[in-house]
């Protein structure tokens, strides 16, 4: 038996953000859905909205990536798994995440595809509006999965990004089987109302059969259970799960754990700066309180309090320690 | 004869700064001059710091090149002359500047050299120490110099760190030649102490046959004229050019013209996050008051606000207008 030495191993997109500021006219005239996600899947589309963009700046990014660098940030052990291309975009992304105490071993793939990068533009309001263009990184298959890292999570946390081609929804079955025959939690992030559209059949299914702690948002719950209500969507998922973690922007998050709910405010942030990250960025507050046994009230703070960090400056990596801010503000003693 | 088309026409380093904080025992440790610049020759000691350094953010730099995008900020027309290569990181500096709104028509050189990094340390008390790669970009020569564009720039700028190599010296008194024929203004930025120590010579011929208007700061200023004396490296400089302007950080700025001297407050700041680009910027706001002829007064002001700026946040490159911050100031109408 594998003995535990990380508290949260994440499998998702390995994707460098390229942030800059724009207008809303900016994103009407181009019918970009404000707030949202779209994919970018030709090299020429890329080129062309980054020519039109404004200065920018590169920062590593990626979803659950994201995540597993904020677990690591408030002292937790973590490791990531993700596909990088041999080129200058993987080179940032693997010194970052190795650079914030995380384990990173997926070998860079060379000559094919490049590194993902993510047109980021941020409105005057702090909402960002994502173009992605993923490169290299959803060919991650069964072969990069690492069992024993995998063995060695206490949770294993899969991005929902990236449950799109077959190979990539095969290594999700796959990595969340090996978790529970190590005895490991399984924990998976919606990440995208399109998204779950896109597969909500299979999401479903890998949902109920393989999926102990599910994280959505409004929009991605409502979405997956096709209803217009909030609150029978949060039902429906804590049926299906041992522990469901909805948020909800501004109006804080709801935790439903055996039948009851947990209402956890949102931290008050004095400027929302760049809105890039702040669920991914909740998900690590939670999963590090989890995986430390904190009761979920704690657990719901300490996802708030990340989210708030992350929300008031640009970009998706924290800017300070974030166990350090836990113990000023007095969640963590 | 050719018309006016740019208020500042910029020559220098094509720079993308990696920008990471660390402890000021990091920099002990390795032996850094804090607060100074280094040199780094060899791709595998770029390589081992880059490892060594924590999360990082990718952000265009390069000192004649921060100046003006400072400038054409402010709103005036700018034009830049600085060599990459065509690769990822060459990619990034072109968007960036050319996103400013500045013309950039250097030829990415293909094959060689790869495009020039700037590891950037900064320590909490906002210091910043600079370990620059060059890579191709002293490489550029006479050949890349655009004589049309030089004689249509009210002022050529010139960036002192470029002057090292032969060639690029050569360019330099080329340019300096054509901005002359035409009837323009040329502008030098002494950019480093070490630099300055290397060619002291050179530089005091250049500024004194060549040069209408030097930046310097304090150390920069009393190692060009041998005296540990800035009251008397001053009085040098005032003697050899029309307009010096040097540089104090806090202590703010004195301004030496036909033998009156002028001094302006530093503008004060909340917090100095990162001192990056300070005396870069401290230029864009003196040559943009310079292009548009206000008194000496109002140039040093636009001096001090954009330099107050650029370190009350990461990064070289404004992150919001300075015409507009110039105006709520009120030091522009």
């Amino acid at each position: 038996m594998t003995a535990i030495k990380y508290d949260v191993v994440g499998i998702g997109n390995a994707i460098v953000d390229v942030i800059g500021r724009c207008d809303d006219a900016f994103l009407k005239a181009r019918g970009f859905n404000k707030g949202g996600m779209q994919l970018l899947f030709d090299a020429d589309a890329v080129a062309d909205l980054y020519k039109s963009m404004g200065p920018s700046i590169e920062i590593s990014g990626g979803s659950a990536a994201n995540t597993i660098v904020g677990v690591a940030s408030f002292g937790g052990t973590c490791a990531f798994i993700g596909k990088v291309a041999d080129d200058e975009l993987g080179r940032i992304f693997a010194h970052d995440i190795r650079a914030a105490g995380v384990t990173f071993e997926t070998p860079a793939a060379k000559g094919g595809a490049p590194t993902a990068r993510s047109l980021i533009l941020v409105t005057p309001d702090g909402e960002r509006t994502m173009n992605t263009f993923l490169g290299v990184s959803p060919e991650l298959g069964g072969g990069e999965l690492k069992a024993d890292m995998i063995a060695a999570g206490r949770v294993v946390y899969l991005e929902g990004y990236l449950f799109d081609r077959d190979e990539a929804k095969a290594a999700f079955r796959e990595a969340a089987d090996i978790a529970a025959k190590a005895g490991r939690e399984v924990a998976l992030t919606l990440s995208d109302g399109f998204c779950v559209d896109r597969h909500r059949h299979e999401f479903r299914k890998l949902i109920k059969e393989q999926v102990d702690i599910l994280f959505a948002n409004e929009s991605e719950i409502t979405s997956l259970y096709q209803t217009a209500s909030f609150d029978e969507a949060a039902k429906h998922a804590s049926l299906d799960v041992k522990l469901a973690v909805l948020t909800r922007s501004a109006k804080g998050a709801v935790i439903y754990s055996h039948g009851k709910a947990i209402a956890v405010p949102a931290s008050p942030v004095a400027k929302v700066v760049d809105t890039t990250g702040a669920g991914d960025l909740y998900a690590a507050g939670f999963l590090y309180g989890h995986a430390k046994g904190h009761d979920l009230e704690t657990c719901g703070k300490l996802g708030s309090l990340a989210a708030a960090e992350i929300i008031s400056h640009v970009g998706a990596r924290p800017e300070q320690p974030l166990d350090k801010l836990a113990r000023e503000k007095g969640v963590l003693a």
